[in-house]
């Protein structure tokens, strides 16, 4: 049972770490320089508050997760894991909620504020994002599965993490 | 031990319901109606997607409360509101994520995409807004402590969780 919930534990964390490493890479080279109207705009994630804050959440998980990888024999460490999984869970989820809010923006626009949609002029830009927030939620999703798999072992008596 | 365990849950919770009852009724009444260069313009959360969702993930958490507080005497509910609360705590982390990004280009603009900030013309609709999501934070801050003192408890033998 202990070998089995270490699998698992190990891939998902594989899987978050490959998640966070493709977030960051592809949203840092995003970059595309577009003419409108005779005027030259680049877009790239650091215009945008939310983008930067997005990138540093997900190389902080993404260390975070190595850092995990590295110390998973180490028992005595498996409560503060859990605590610390739980916040990085919540720095991805809002990461990549604040990133989406604005991607949507850049996207559809809002006509009510005025606000127009930049994917028309920059869809290289736009496409590029787009994979690296697939990456972001499949980080938060599986970080998410892997504190509900890690409470169901520690709440059943059966599979009590032991100290 | 279990008094004071139940007290601290219980005052934690009631907090949070007050905090995403006062985020929901702020933004829902916060409208303002504004005249920019002869255009009538007004200012509502249904005008965004982020402020909308914020709305509906904020509501769902305060029923939740509600009903996690009502039924916190029904010791057999206790694992599956370990896992609620859980999900509660990423909604109301994505929610009010979305919804700061989106209040800050309102407040600051963007102007590498040409979207400018709106709360020159509407600063009643803005300062409401400002209202709602500290109570936001605050519920998302809330529900962050409720897990960290749940999986405390948990995970030391001395505050074991009797199923």
């Amino acid at each position: 049972m202990a070998k089995i919930r270490k699998g698992v534990t190990l891939t998902l964390r594989l899987i978050a770490l490959a998640a966070t490493v493709v977030a960051v890479v592809i949203m840092v080279t995003s970059k595309e320089t577009a003419r409108v109207l005779n005027l030259t705009f680049t877009a790239k994630f650091t215009h945008t508050p939310a983008f930067k804050y997005y990138v540093v959440a997900e190389a902080i998980a993404g260390l975070y997760t190595v850092l995990a990888l590295l110390l998973a024999s180490k028992s005595l460490l498996s409560r503060l894991t859990l605590i610390l999984d739980l916040v990085v869970a919540m720095l991805l989820t809002s990461s990549i909620s604040a990133a989406l809010a604005i991607a949507q923006v850049g996207k559809q626009g809002n006509s009510h504020a005025g606000w127009l949609p930049i994917c028309g002029q920059v869809p290289h830009y736009c496409d590029k994002l787009v994979v690296s927030l697939v990456a972001g939620f499949v980080a938060a999703l599986v970080y998410l599965l892997l504190l509900l798999y890690t409470l169901r072992a520690a709440l059943s008596p059966v599979f009590a993490i032991k100290p």
